[in-house]
């Protein structure tokens, strides 16, 4: 009979819970709000695990009933003393449903998703960024990903925020032109440079204005803008020196490893793998991630009951609920 | 007689008015809430400028009477469509006093209180940064100053920002380390470099947060840190192009201006005008703004009168209220 488990990814903005087998066949799923405990009270991370649990139980209960394990990769987990609120909140919850749980760091989902459970390095780039690794022996690293205020290289956010600063430079005579300023004019539908200043600066969170404006660095790109060439060749330089930072410091001593791309910056791993190829050594096993971060916490799972997952563990899980 | 005139320096925080002679003696000065029109009513704003006209009249009625000409160097002026709301107020709370008054960017102020009059180039760096530029012939220019998200370079804000970046660029081991870390460790009175985190991603403007560690880099500077010096010549690279292209796009034609730097990163102008002399040409002349922006607002108003202002001025209008 294949094993069940539940996989949870928690985030900032919403939580995702998925039962499956060792197969990648998804029995059902469900996603609830944020349960990042530096944002969300214990309280409500409570209630919003009660319902993951109960709305998978709803969906298919008796393969609820034969699973008995649980691995959540979270957000926020690992960087402040919320851990232990996290930890007795799953627990409680769990127990209620006599399920054993195990709590991680989400950056595990991340790396998982591309590694299929193997050691080796993701690069996370999508609003923010970030860069782990976790070694044959289990030691979990960490590069990057300190927030958006100062230590955001290489994310949505800071490729448009140099587009804008580009704009602005170009404008001023301070800088070369750049096709990015008839880019940004036509994407907020304005005439003039300094209009889009009350375009950017609004009640919205900044961030989710400017990160979408890294598509046009990739347009731009596209098209040979110099501006938008060293734009991108900036974040693959950081993208390199993370990943080079985690080798140097975890993997000296073994093969080299597995280094997998995720997040919305990397829908153009076309142009960032070639680019980071080029620093790093050129037989670095180098792949955009193809499953979703909640197959890796599925598959976090499996390894913590040292259950293999099989062959066609990926293009079931990417098919969606099983029936 | 002396000739009277009432300066304004209209800002995102506050307003100051003074009014004073072209001795530079001033005989009353107050100070209101912030006038700018990209954040404040109308409303407000008229209700502050009647009671900053109010308080001066009420301060030395007889000065008052035989004050004719107000100059307002206003934020936010020249970069929207606010720029007749705040000229109708102004319009008929000084009308309401008989008095005339001309509006204009409050960059004027800054220029005039370090050139005390004569055209030439202002760089400002307190929170933020801007470039302002006025050639004989009356053409105002701007470089910089679109905002602390994109376009700051060479502000506290911006200064602070990399101190932060490059200290957890050093704990990850990406960067080098820098004395910064523990000068920042001993500032916020924590123990390891994460712990910082919570300290700046506070519910408090980050910007009130980060920009006075601009002083931090400055120490570390002294200290002969590496990782400070970059920090301080890349700003004061920023300072040198944004001079530099006021200067070619303005200047070309005329003796070169005077530059006058302003605002509180240039409480360090022993480190940075010898950096900025430089790149520039060595004969330039280069000085630390000694007066507050608000003299510039008088020395406006005698220009627009056509008075020209006495030697005394300046060390007259340092020592504040004349009685």
């Amino acid at each position: 009979m294949l094993a069940i488990v539940i996989g949870i990814d928690g985030g900032g903005t919403k939580t995702k819970g998925v039962m499956a087998n060792e197969k990648g066949q998804i029995l059902a799923e469900t996603t609830v709000g944020a349960t990042n405990p530096n944002s969300v009270s214990p309280r409500d991370i409570e209630d919003r695990l009660k319902k993951l649990f109960r709305t998978l139980k709803h969906e298919d209960q008796s393969s609820f009933e034969q699973g008995r394990f649980c691995f959540a990769g979270m957000s926020g987990i690992g960087e402040s003393q919320d851990d232990n609120v996290l930890n007795k909140v799953f627990n409680k919850v769990c127990a209620s449903h006599s399920i054993a749980c195990q709590l991680n760091n989400d950056g595990i989902n991340a790396l998982y998703a591309g590694t299929l459970g193997e050691p080796g390095i993701v690069q996370i780039a999508g609003t923010g960024a970030i860069t782990y690794g976790l070694t044959q022996q289990g030691e979990f690293h960490r590069v990057g990903g300190w927030g958006y205020l100062f230590d955001d290289q290489g994310s949505g956010y800071d490729l448009g925020k140099q587009a804008l600063s580009r704009v602005f430079q170009a404008y001023d005579g301070r800088g070369k032109p750049t096709i990015l300023s008839q880019l940004l004019l036509d994407y907020f539908s304005v005439d003039e440079i300094p209009e889009l200043i009350p375009k950017i600066y609004t009640d919205r969170e900044a961030r989710d204005i400017i990160a979408p404006i890294s598509q046009l660095v990739l347009n731009a790109y596209d098209s040979n803008d110099e501006i938008a060439h060293e734009i991108v060749r900036g974040a693959a330089d950081q993208f390199t020196l993370n990943i080079q930072t985690i080798m140097d410091q975890a993997f000296q001593q073994e093969t080299p490893p597995q280094v997998a791309l995720a997040g919305g910056i990397f829908n153009r791993s076309d142009v960032f793998i070639p680019l980071i190829k080029e620093k790093l050594e050129p037989y670095l096993e180098i792949n955009r991630v193809e499953l979703e971060p909640v197959a890796g916490a599925v598959i976090a799972a499996f390894k913590c009951l040292d259950i293999k997952i099989s062959e066609e563990f990926e293009s079931n899980f990417k098919k969606g609920v099983f029936s």
